[in-house]
């Protein structure tokens, strides 16, 4: 680190900074020198432990302004994202944490509530942040303490509807609250979709704004009766510029744009608008991603995150060659498949790196469409592709895919239309954290009537898993993969479709079964090798399907073996609960005494009078009483001398 | 059903359409009276049956419109939610089966892809209808054989996030499709938020569009390169009259507003527009919900779902009074609540009568949000209200919570904020069907760590559990209840919180078990009398908590049984799933054979390497040979001679 210890890397004057009240204490001149300061600070923290870099580096200005003007932590301030907050961190008291920072026992990549009362709503999805601080706002009108709320959230977060549903509420309740919009026209790649070309007329139409600009603005916020008169000017002004935005048509007062690098004229901008805003503002500030760090700047992401690095030259750190990542045989596999069938599209909500989708575009740019961080609308998009009979494949990672639950179940499931489902980062994703684990997929997928999930054990199921949802067009399909490497197998030159519901013993034993869902395939072969040290013989199996169940599998696995343990990378109610729903169900568990789970038929019941649909799914008491004396009787012949067991005791 | 018989109510042109393509023979003036026609027929079917009325006397016309100008169904005509549509399924050969509206084994209350291939994309759920219809416009640029893509969605739609998304995406491909914005200022109940606000603004600046109008937004629609000139002209009128909207920011062009129920103007406008547009273009059409129907018009809610009436007067019939609804007792509890706890606030989104909100509005006005059919922001703005130190009540229908479960996962349980879910409409919900149906939550609620998960038993159980999510400011809370009636039980003067996990013996007996969650303890209790007759005696449980579970109670109920049956009112992974997993994790389940079922565990698991986190969680192969051993030990003390037994098979 022999960066910080060169003289022009000194950092005198955020040295003696421990908290934002000693920012407030700092003339302006010298929050121009602390910006500077901090840049260097963050590029060399970041340079060590690697991270989200381009994302804070484009926010150093605002940070450091918005922390002079605002009486944080009582003035809540909001990060979208929260992967931009490096800077913030830093002047709040975790300079020495970050050299942690997204190390194990370490600081988040992340804002977090549990880390500062600095970071008063946590995140990582994106587009949340104006919802959480209209609730902060909400709060404070009926008298729960807390000052100002000021929200900052990129340009390409504003593509989520979220943000949008937050702008019309906030809009209509008109009450004080910050908006800052960091325009650097990219998410993790760049910006799409109308609203980003919006945003890029409001540029081109206006110079960044001066002063003069906002004390005009500023009149639009005076209160009643003066406003209503203002408004009407307001009203007028528009119209003769032509600056009317659609943030105005949200019921935002509109300020920019602002130059997001010029400190005194961002200081100058919040400290007018603290004065005298009384209704929600926007401002629109413009930045760089990676601004101020050469090798950020000119890196086509903008070092939106990377591994560790020589922070003078920008050099990242070289990983040593491995196997290729799930991603990009996902990716190879797909763009393949495509080639042969012109039916098969890809939909992206702005990963299309993450998700290896760049390379399908290359081979195949009319059908990949980006819709921006708009999962809810990907989803059903391509339930119409499919319903036009197009072979659309979702791809999106687990963790963002419960973006679009409701899209999945309602316009997917419920029609049975042949989307399928690409599901990246599945399981613990590590240094990004339980915001971005993939946890929940297999349970909130495996019991929607007409679906099939599957979960590649490795990189070569994974390219026969591609292959069997391009050939599966009678309904929703799922298939879900690991972040990061693959396990270095043989890859298939081309992917054969898979045998709906059926799994595969990997290896033979007598003592106990293991039955893996995923990735977890490698662990339970290691663990088999380790029970021989304990005489015992260990099957190892590959369920391949959460649904179907391959039931003849299971029946074999759990008649020939002592014990039986189904293994998945994924919460409870998941694959582990279908197999046992199942052997409940048929009787295969009944031991010392018998167990039946009632609920809903995997099916979607067609309406009609409530008591008929809850008797049609076996619900009601005659249902129940039945299966009370056919589960009695199946127990009975198979332990016939139970009850004089249980008399004897 | 005298009305149809009375020479006024005669159908002549109505009765000769068998399908649209006859509709397109008329000529104009035919068509009107054809609209005229249709209403009456509407009413009267809807008389008989009961349903959603209001809102499809909106779209008469423009039913009648579209079906004249475009070729359905090559033609995609979507409708945005689908409870619109009556008139449409009449003009589309179902006019007879519309006697069987909404009953078991009738036609759906909305579009269904298994109904009519006049239904290209089936809905229920609002704002899906924009997607969609772009899926069709992308396929049809790509080869995908079909016409022009119609979708008709109402100004209360437009408020979720999802819409804004599909327009952004739109916008941004710049494909021909057309969307008609139904602008009645209702969804169930007035339009709230900045954006109803705008419409407003919108039909305030211009008159009713006329045919000059029209055509002068033709010009904006010509090819290149008469598009950029006329773009210029475009935007240099729009700073003129003032009259630029958030459309033409998202990338449509905007025509409007026209009367809906001016139908030769509505065909003028379509036939004009079918013969230039090349891009998106949203067509803003003012209708009355209810319209031509004078009680409907009358009603505060339009008639917007309705039993059966008289179709003359509109006299709806009289229901049989019974035991107060769930969804009553719940507003009167929360209501009551918030009178001793300045602290508690409710938010609904957009559903106030339906989820019973508008009583709590009417006490605590300005401690009632809501938000708009926006779900996504209503989650996480109450997730902001529990940072900043109320208590939110979240009262939203099962099936629409899908749409804020990653709000819920990523905003709610990752940060332990202590929102109140109140989730109405739980399990299987009659006439509104398989859409509706609130099959779902106890599963992706249940396994999200720190949740606690609750279902009333009946009302007065309710009552207890608003008590009981009151006082439990720990964490996230959800109780579930039905649709309907309650079961008449004596409500108690005032909630009693509920001890956290614990379940109650509702019945005492000897060889079953029934531990019901949530509203089939009465079916359970009549299973037990039926089971009486068989010479078996059955003990009833009510769980209360799907989480934490009772495990004290399901030990008891395990032991003392031989067997035991849990029941719910949702889908597989839930209640029983849960039971279950806890069962085989402690062994109770072991019989002649053994299973576990290893899982990411009840936390959620902080930062680390990957290889760390899984073995944290207990998912590498050290962890899964222990396990193994332990559990066969474990077994092996319960039946020490099953190696024996085996042997001898």
């Amino acid at each position: 680190m022999g960066i910080v210890s060169k003289p022009e890397n000194a950092t005198p004057i955020l040295d003696g900074i421990n908290g934002p009240e000693e920012i407030r204490r700092l003339e302006d001149a010298d929050l121009v020198r602390l910006a500077d300061e901090l840049r260097r600070d963050t590029i060399a923290k970041v340079a060590a432990t690697g991270g989200h870099l381009g994302s804070t580096l484009g926010v150093i200005e605002l940070t450091v302004a918005i922390h002079a003007v605002f009486d944080t932590p009582r003035d809540k301030l909001i990060w979208d994202v929260g992967h931009q907050a490096y800077a913030h961190k830093i002047l709040t008291g975790r300079r020495q944490a970050m050299a942690g920072l997204r190390q194990d026992g370490g600081l988040s990549g992340f804002t977090k509530r549990s880390e500062s009362e600095y970071d008063p709503f946590g995140a990582a999805h994106s587009s949340t942040s104006i919802s959480a601080g209209l609730g902060f706002t909400a709060a404070r009108s009926l008298g729960f303490g807390t000052g100002d709320v000021v929200a900052v959230i990129g340009d390409g977060a504003m593509s989520a509807g979220m943000a949008y549903e937050a702008m019309n509420n906030a809009g209509a309740l008109g009450k004080r609250m910050f908006v800052i919009l960091n325009d650097n026209e990219m998410s993790i790649s760049p910006s799409v979709g109308a609203f980003s070309t919006h945003l890029s007329a409001l540029c081109a139409q206006a110079p960044a704004i001066g002063m003069d600009a906002v004390m005009k603005k500023a009149a639009s916020m005076l209160p009643e009766p003066f406003r209503t008169g203002a408004a009407r000017a307001r009203q007028a002004m528009g119209a003769l510029t032509g600056t009317s935005s659609l943030f105005e048509h949200m019921g935002f007062t509109y300020v920019g744009p602002v130059d997001g690098h010029d400190l005194p004229q961002l200081l100058s901008v919040l400290r007018t608008l603290k004065g005298i805003a009384d209704g929600p503002v926007l401002i629109h500030a413009i930045t760089r991603k990676g601004a101020g760090y050469a090798p950020a700047e000119n890196s086509a992401d903008k070092y939106h995150g990377v591994g560790s690095f020589d922070a003078e030259t920008g050099t990242l750190a070289k990983s040593k060659p491995g196997a290729p990542s799930y991603t990009k045989v996902f990716a190879n596999a797909l763009t393949d498949e495509a080639s042969r069938d012109r039916g098969i599209v890809a939909i992206t909500a702005a990963m299309a790196s993450g998700t290896g989708l760049d390379v399908f575009a290359k081979a195949h740019p009319e059908r990949m469409f980006d819709v921006g961080i708009a999962e809810q609308h990907g989803v059903t998009f391509a339930a119409g592709l499919a319903a036009a009979g197009m072979k659309p494949f979702c791809a999106i990672y687990s963790t963002f895919l419960q973006r679009a639950y409701d899209q999945i179940v309602h316009d997917v499931a419920l029609q049975g239309l042949p989307v399928r489902f690409a599901i990246d980062r599945a399981g613990l994703v590590g240094a990004d954290g339980p915001t971005h684990a993939g946890a929940f997929d297999i349970a909130y997928l495996s019991n929607l009537p007409g679906f099939t999930v599957m979960a590649a054990a490795d990189e070569a199921e994974l390219v026969h898993m591609v292959a069997t949802a391009a050939a599966h067009d009678s309904g929703p399909i799922a298939f879900r993969y690991p972040r990061g490497e693959g396990t270095g197998v043989a890859l298939p030159e081309r992917g054969e479709p898979l045998e709906i519901g059926k799994g595969r013993i990997v290896r033979q034993g007598d003592d106990i079964a293991f039955l893996s869902f995923g990735a977890r395939l490698g662990e339970c072969l290691e663990a088999a090798d380790m029970l021989e040290a304990h005489g015992l013989t260990a099957t190892v199996a590959d369920a391949r399907f959460a649904k179907p169940l391959d039931t003849a599998m299971i029946a074999q696995l759990a008649k020939r073996h002592d014990l039986l343990i189904t293994v998945e990378e994924g919460a409870s109610g998941g694959f582990g609960a279908c197999v046992l729903q199942h052997l409940t169900e048929t009787g295969q568990l009944d031991g010392s005494f018998a167990i039946r789970s009632l609920c809903l038929p995997d099916r979607f019941e067609q309406h009609a009078a409530p008591q008929t649909m809850y008797d049609r799914s076996g619900l009601t008491a005659p249902h129940l009483m039945a299966t009370a004396l056919e589960s009695l009787v199946r127990k009975q012949q198979k332990q016939p001398n139970k009850k004089a067991q249980l008399a004897a005791i």
